[in-house]
């Protein structure tokens, strides 16, 4: 278990690198076949004739293993991670056998007015894949509570 | 098969409602397994607890869903949704049990100056449950095909 982090815990410019995560094509088509069932995530060849130029992971599906890698290895919150808004930019598609991780950096801390057991963090979080290149950027707004609370 | 819709095809204010997707307790746990294993996604009881007080689905989950709702019946664009970035609200959880569709609205219209062959449309996208409160609703940018390409 690592050690839970707090509101006040935070710094802006605090920075949280996950671990890595590699997406496998049957991964992208899985996800497709559920959520983003269209040509370009469900199938080689079809893909090939679109603006994506060959399969490329739904954005919903990056968005996700961003996720999943900041729940296991991104910066361990008290409360969890809990979202209220998100701006989000896809960069660069996520293609098969990439090796995705994420670099988190607090950018701005707000104490919450009307509860003084909460306050607000938004989180830049920048998902690059084993190139460096990035394929997804995010800033978040996320709820955390205090460690008065 | 729908008449493909090409960017000068849609006008600011076209509204475009999906059909409905009912979330199940299991359909939650699982997405939460794979890709945001919190206690409030994965466990009715855990649940409980925490500030959502029972069982929610991860807002990834409430986006993925949506996403699956436009392709299926949403605008039928015709290069497919292919979007480059997006503001994303959470409002309120999706419960299990919850009925969700999407209302899809055109906010505005930008031809490409470098491409001929393309423009960008803002969409508004509203996902509400069945007693039509807002669980998530986003502003995304589409590349959307011309249909002089």
């Amino acid at each position: 278990m690592r050690q839970a982090l707090y509101y006040d815990d935070l710094k802006v410019g605090d920075t949280f690198t996950t671990g890595t995560f590699e997406v496998t094509a049957e991964d992208i088509k899985r996800f497709a076949r559920e959520f983003d069932p269209q040509p370009f995530h469900l199938d080689e060849s079809a893909a090939r004739d679109t603006l994506f130029g060959g399969l490329a992971a739904s954005g919903w599906h990056t968005a996700a293993i961003t996720m999943r890698l900041i729940v296991e290895s991104g910066p361990p919150l008290a409360n969890g991670i809990v979202g209220a808004s998100m701006k989000l930019d896809w960069k660069t598609p996520t293609r098969p056998g990439d090796v995705l991780h994420v670099v988190n950096e607090v950018v701005e801390l707000t104490p919450s007015r009307s509860r003084p057991d909460r306050g607000t963090v938004v989180m830049r979080s920048t998902t690059l894949n084993q190139r460096g290149d990035i394929v997804q950027s995010t800033a978040g707004t996320l709820m955390v509570s205090r460690r008065t609370a």
